[in-house]
């Protein structure tokens, strides 16, 4: 039984708080956060509080708040020696304050707070500088059915930044076409079981295997007439070029 | 009953005379290909043939052929006056000699040959000049499972624009993070739980919706981060910018 308590009260934190909820072999021993209002729902399920003072005991405390506050939050915290870890993929293990035993739990997924979410679908990448600590990490992680990943810094950086490409990146492009086609009347919906089929190829193929179309084949007469269609929109069509530019030099083909 | 040649061996030649087969409201009458090697382990299913003068009739004529070759198979037909169509996004309607019934069968879709595809995740754009000839396409299209929509050329023309942004360009985003991570040593499969959650968050909500991460929060504390990581690879540095200024500007921020 890993005992846990749990720091803020957005989409991680309350993500996390549900999934612990569900599994025996962890118990929540306290749910923190600076203003009550949100955890109240939970009161009857878990002690709420609000002030740093009345934390107790736990393995693991778990720092689910904004990145700008976790230096701070972890400062004030009223011990010491005691495992403290943030969930975020871009803020270093040393913003946490020294005084405690250091980690990170950066679960590699996109939360909104309505939207279900199975921990299955959820990796962890797991950071500690001590191993007893990375296998209570693992431990909770395992526990709520999440494959874990032991990451370095440098590669939870990179793969911070790599999830910006893959889920705000290409959210902007599926916004792009959803301009593209209403600007002609022309339905977005029909797009989505396509939208689904790229995701699903690169379960099982590379990207670099999945890729068609006429960037690709350097049909130079389609892309010459997609190009012709965005002349109305500047922004648009240098997002086509570039993007073309970049499917070329992995393909091995010249600049547009 | 709807009898149907299919010309072309390709991707979606294959794939579309598969789901005919499969269902007893259509008949592959034949199945020409100017090589008979790619069609040839189907002779047992259907008639092939690899000359147009062997043409027999049927209600629909399919040319599954690459985009440059439809004008010209079109106008090599030894008949005239039946419904003849093509299934490309990119070629006008009007490539088809006029000596036909023209039409549209475009299968908005990713095929590859090894994959199966379910056509209840194929929608068909239609397009027709005759109404009847319409109403044969759509049968045709409901009878293997898709749903049909109605499109005219310019619709066509941005559908097929916005799929090479949801599919094409999203798969180079996939490429990018698949060469960042790996830069590292990270473990680009750890993305994968990410690219089929972003992808399912747009079937129910728009991308407007949907979007998150530092450009929509325009946190420029990662993103200053993000572009130091990215100051060895200036091409995924100018795709980081240009995508990055593309949600400023659809969630009312200002440029980098
Ligand atoms: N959302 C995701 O998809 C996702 C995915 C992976 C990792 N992460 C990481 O997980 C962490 C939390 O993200 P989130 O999306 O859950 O954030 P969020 O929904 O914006 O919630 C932030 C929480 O932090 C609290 N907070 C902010 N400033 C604080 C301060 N100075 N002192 C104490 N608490 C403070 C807020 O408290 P109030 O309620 O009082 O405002 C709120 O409960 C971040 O490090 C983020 O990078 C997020
Ligand atoms: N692939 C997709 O994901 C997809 C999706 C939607 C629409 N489309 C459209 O569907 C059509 C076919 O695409 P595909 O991917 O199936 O193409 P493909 O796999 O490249 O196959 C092309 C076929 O066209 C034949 N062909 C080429 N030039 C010809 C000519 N001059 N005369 C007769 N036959 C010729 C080829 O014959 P040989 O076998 O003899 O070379 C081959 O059978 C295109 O219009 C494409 O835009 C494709």
């Amino acid at each position: 039984m890993i005992s846990v308590i749990i720091l803020g009260a957005g989409n991680v934190a309350t993500h996390l708080f549900k999934a612990f909820k569900k599994t025996e072999e962890i118990s929540v021993n306290q749910w923190y956060n600076r203003h009550l209002d949100l955890i109240s729902p939970y009161k009857n399920d878990v002690a709420i509080i609000d002030d740093l003072s009345q934390l107790k005991e736990a393995d693991v405390y778990i720092l689910a708040v904004s990145d700008d506050a976790i230096k701070e939050l972890s400062s004030k915290l009223p011990f010491e020696n005691r495992l403290v870890v943030h969930t975020s993929g871009g803020v270093s293990l040393y913003d946490i304050d020294k005084k405690h035993r250091r980690g990170v739990f950066y679960p590699l997924q996109t939360f909104s707070k309505d939207a279900c979410m199975d921990f299955a679908n959820v990796p962890i990448c797991i950071e500690a500088i001590k191993s007893d600590d990375y296998h209570i990490l693992k431990s909770l992680a395992i526990s709520i059915g999440s494959a874990t990943k032991k990451v370095n810094s440098d590669q939870r950086r990179v793969l911070h930044l790599a999830a910006v490409f893959v889920n705000n990146f290409t959210n902007q492009l599926y916004r792009i076409a959803h301009e593209i086609t209403e600007s002609e009347g022309a339905d977005f919906d029909i797009l989505k079981p396509l939208i689904l089929e790229t995701a699903n190829k690169v379960q099982e193929f590379s990207p670099y295997m999945a890729q068609t179309g006429p960037a690709k084949r350097n049909d130079k007469k389609t892309i010459r007439k997609h190009l012709k269609i965005l002349n109305n929109n500047p922004h648009h069509k240098a997002i086509y070029e570039l993007l073309t530019d970049s499917i070329h030099m992995t393909h091995g083909r010249k600049k547009l």
